[in-house]
């Protein structure tokens, strides 16, 4: 029914018909995606003389002048100038002594690109245009054939371009290799770009300067790819956990509970208006008057009784509205200064912060519905590195009732490995460009990833392995707890799930065990996550006293379910009870052995994609003094 | 390996037998879902004479005395005592006239079970008990019947203790009908319940009262329902857009964007704290110092320089560190008050909301990538109807790149048919449930959304049609947009599609239509959803002026994507340009015909479920004033 819709809406449209069934059509838009073309195994070659509508982006643009001209009979033709983002943001990222020479040639990184673009402005020319285009769909671009007849190349010349054609798919020779092309013969749309001011299309295409513009960087073949496999990840944890029975739960962004566990919260702080003191009486007699109103309306409608009545009482009930529609735009017109100790004042009439973990509240569905998780944004206001620590950050939080600490430490080493196989298996192309330009390790590290069985050491251990350690490695140890990623990165080269930490290093809630001395706390270590600064970077973790490790992708353990315990824990850390008597509530009501842990989804990709800095993990960056857009 | 390290951790742990293979053990906990055995199809009949362990939390306990022991053996037996949440729960909530009775004969709803509870606590018998229990993964209650020689019955009789044990699956025959029951033999964990401060075990069981407790109300029947539902809800609106070739893009929470569309914004004010100023260059300093020695130290490393002199320089580090440390502790210890006006002193540096809808960054990304979606909580400070808004709401927000208003709109008619689809599927038990006890209509509703086509009408039509009608709703509908549910629940019995609206009844970023006066947005409205007090309420939201309508389940549209349409509009609106330059940056530079909707994710749990009041289609509530835990 909905593609007959389409279909129709097709010819009524733009006038186009509906491609050929052969290319799986994009039932929402009225064009196939890329991928359905080049994402096959043959590269889309079973498609050879097919018709369809595209759209998408330009990439890069090769002017030629047409080769059945006769030269003489045109001006010389302009030098074909090659406009490839993806190539350069390749070649310069990859060999850095390129730049220079770049810079030296270009002036600026790429913007021979902008030169030629003017130049063809100039001087326009009968020829053709050899466009290689992206719709975000798959990291490979089609390379389209535009006649200048068709539309003047100028305009379509310009990276970013966007354009929406129909063509021929054929096969082309290009240096000796079988390519993909659409011969152009229609188009039906052009969306040109403001070249002087289109900031990511002037050669700035190291991933730190496009942080800048975080409303276009998707339109980068690399953060294109950061995206692509950042969705996959997220999907397949869902498809991990549903299909291990565990309930997807929502839970609060904003919160009253504060135990200060991962550092500084954010706080949200909202005043009333001061009008509204004033008007609110006004306001609430208002609208009582018009909710007996209404139920008179009811009764008058249901007693079928006198028309003029009813239509009298309706017209009372405009008024009232406009009049109470009046007094909240008056109260909602302007915000008071706030004197922040006064919360009686504010929206919610209490302090109230922006989670920095949905776990304690996890707790409470795990205590009535078994085995649940939540996959959500997470916040804290920390002053630190900005390549290692966002404002706003995403979790994957797991709580299991019933279960103890190796229920946990077994399901999330199965599920790290489930979300490696899954991006091995759906996001081949786009981990190939990532290992091309950002890291070349990152294949190997999943695939051992999934391969090997992750070591499984406590504390203790660790301690005596790095005794083993020369000295300086030892010293280092000890100040810098970051030198656990040497089990991950030299000594055992694979994940290490480190367990049973001294209490201190732990919060308050890990369970604590006999010896009264370690909690049944655990995490697992990754080689190779954040190589960047690595030691420099350990001691600010360090100074910051975060429980997250360089190289931690995962932290979590056993919860403390007896009520004496936990209040005892409470009581060394000087944390209130009063502050979560609900949390304590699950252990004086029906407590269970339970046990959990949280992923940090950034960390996540950036082991699998190898970058080093955390504000390309996520679009839309928030960190200290930064969430301009 | 996973799974033997499970078997393993069972034997070494509380040293139980893994249960038999014919029964699936969930993998992550050492026990049977209850879901494996009575969720299938014979109810779980195939298993009788299995051994399993099951854990879960008591809804109702039946106390006998021991059929086998002579009457005059004993004390005259106390009356057999029957405690079941979710029978009074059902009872009480469908046929109201009981609760007075109720009442009358236990004081306050069933506080006989808690006077029960003393009974049996003050004579414990030699006795056996018939619990039921829940373990969250099903509607469904297990029956098991434990002897009191295992374990005094008043022990775990309670309604909300926690109960681990091993038993045997045996057929019963109860009132004429064979009920699986499981023959306890050994009890290996209980978790009891302070029965007389547990709130939720004496009879304040309507979903009102369940309120003030979010953290235990998942233990009640129809709140395990809803989540569990709502867990459906979520996976399959990932399942339709994965298969449909969307990309999950993660949007932020935290924005600077505040274009007031939908009403009030809450608002992020964390200030700094007033010591950082002098200590932040003293910490700016020591961070400096840090950095270099460390990069000393790799060097020394590296060169395997002198021993003596590393170490020596880690110790530095360490000293370093420690006041580091200090300086940031003293920096973190307090808040001050805060000016509001001046935010340079703020986290961010400038004024910061939470985002009252990812609309907008989403289009960012579908302006490159194509096809997005996210799913996730946004926000408003919003001071109307706690029945009918939340200050915290998720949303599944959509965008779709080269799309028209008729593919936003088969994209939403596909997904909404496809969620009622999965929900029929995977949701049985829990809506038989919902249907029981809430809203006895919501399957039909389901089923008539699945089979209809769904009805497309303008929003001229919809004034013509509502001529037609008697003066009164002619009225009503002119004075009262919710008259808009007349179409859904009166004239067409079925979900009803309005399209082109006039352009001020929607937001600026709508296609204006070439008459200059309508945009190309269009709405869903659904039959039932809301009935409660639906003509007060819908003053009351004539009254906020919120786009939302009673019924509404579904927003959306094409987006202006011309720059000089979409300039004017934002005039007329008062709009300042500079406010959202990144947004118009999308028109600027290859901007494509794009449209896309938003479906409200409690909205559409209230229309599953037929709940009336959005705080129950949520877990923790948050909303003017109330945000407690």
């Amino acid at each position: 029914m909905a593609s007959e819709a389409t279909a129709s809406g097709c010819t009524e449209g733009l006038g186009r018909p509906p491609p050929p069934p052969a290319v799986e059509l994009f039932k929402y838009s009225k064009r196939v995606l890329l991928k359905s073309i080049l994402g096959r195994a043959d590269g889309g070659m079973e498609f050879v003389g097919e018709r369809v509508v595209v759209g998408g982006w330009v990439k890069s643009c090769e002017e030629k002048r047409k080769p059945n001209l006769p030269a003489q009979a045109l001006q010389p033709p302009p030098p074909a100038v090659v406009k490839d983002t993806s190539c350069t943001e390749f070649l310069v990222s990859r060999l850095h002594i390129l730049r220079p020479i770049v810079m030296f040639f270009t002036g600026c990184g790429c913007s021979a690109v902008s030169a030629g673009k003017q130049d063809s402005l100039a001087k326009p020319l009968p020829g053709i245009g050899l466009l290689r285009i992206s719709d975000g769909s798959c990291a490979a671009n089609l390379q389209i054939f535009v006649d200048s007849s068709l539309i003047p190349l100028s305009e379509i010349s310009t990276i970013g371009t966007s354009i929406l054609v129909e063509g021929v798919i054929a096969k082309q020779e290009a240096s000796g290799k079988q390519v993909l092309e659409l011969k152009v013969e229609k188009v039906f749309y052009v969306g040109s770009v403001d070249a002087k001011n289109y900031a990511i299309s002037n050669g700035k295409l190291s991933v730190a300067s496009l942080r800048a513009y975080p409303h276009l960087c998707p339109r980068t073949t690399k953060v294109a790819c950061i995206t692509r496999i950042r969705n996959s990840l997220s999907y397949a944890a869902h498809q991990f956990f549903q299909s291990n029975s565990f309930l997807h739960v929502h839970m609060p962004i904003l919160t009253s509970t504060n135990l200060r566990i991962n550092g500084n919260m954010l706080e949200v702080a909202t005043p009333l208006s001061p009008v509204e003191d004033q008007a609110a009486k006004t306001l609430g007699a208002v609208k009582a008057a018009i909710k007996e109103n209404c139920e008179r309306i009811e009764e008058l409608k249901r007693s079928n009784g006198n028309k003029a009545t009813l239509i009298a009482a309706l017209q009372d009930l405009h008024q009232a509205n406009e009049l109470a529609l009046q007094l909240e735009q008056k109260q909602n017109s302007s915000l008071m200064k706030v004197v922040r100790e006064d919360f009686s004042r504010t929206f919610f009439g209490r302090q109230i912060y922006l989670t920095n973990s949905a776990g304690l509240h996890l707790e409470s569905y795990a205590c009535s519905l078994g085995s649940v998780y939540s996959l959500g944004p997470t916040f804290q206001a920390e002053c630190s590195l900005p390549t290692k620590d966002l404002a706003e950050s995403w979790k994957v939080e797991v709580e299991l009732a019933f279960a103890e600490l190796e229920d946990a430490i077994n399901c999330a080493e199965d599920c790290l490995r489930y979300l490696c196989q899954y991006i091995m298996e759906n996001c081949r192309t786009d981990l190939k460009f990532m290992s091309k330009t950002i890291d070349n390790q990152c294949l190997d590290r999943i695939k051992s990833t999934i391969s090997s069985n992750f070591v499984r050491i406590t504390y203790k251990e660790v301690m005596e392995v790095l005794k083993k350690l020369n000295s300086i490695d030892l010293i280092a140890s000890v100040l810098i707890e970051s030198s656990f990623r040497f089990l991950a990165d030299e000594i055992y080269q694979q994940p290490v799930i480190i367990y049973e930490y001294p209490k201190d290093l732990k919060p308050f809630f890990m369970r604590i065990r006999d010896d009264g001395e370690t909690v049944s706390a655990f995490d697992i270590i990754v080689p190779k996550l954040m190589t960047k600064n690595f030691l420099s970077e350990s001691v600010f973790a360090n100074v910051k006293q975060v429980a997250v490790d360089v190289g931690n992708l995962i932290q979590g353990g056993q919860k403390e379910e007896r009520l004496d315990k936990i209040t005892a824990r409470m009581k060394e850390r000087c944390l209130a009870e009063k502050e979560i008597e609900w949390y304590l509530d699950l252990r004086r009501h029906g407590t269970v052995e339970h046990s959990g842990f949280r992923i940090g989804f950034e960390e996540m990709v950036m082991f699998i994609t190898g970058l080093d800095d955390i504000r390309d993990a996520i679009p839309f960056p928030r960190a200290k003094g930064s969430a301009d857009i």
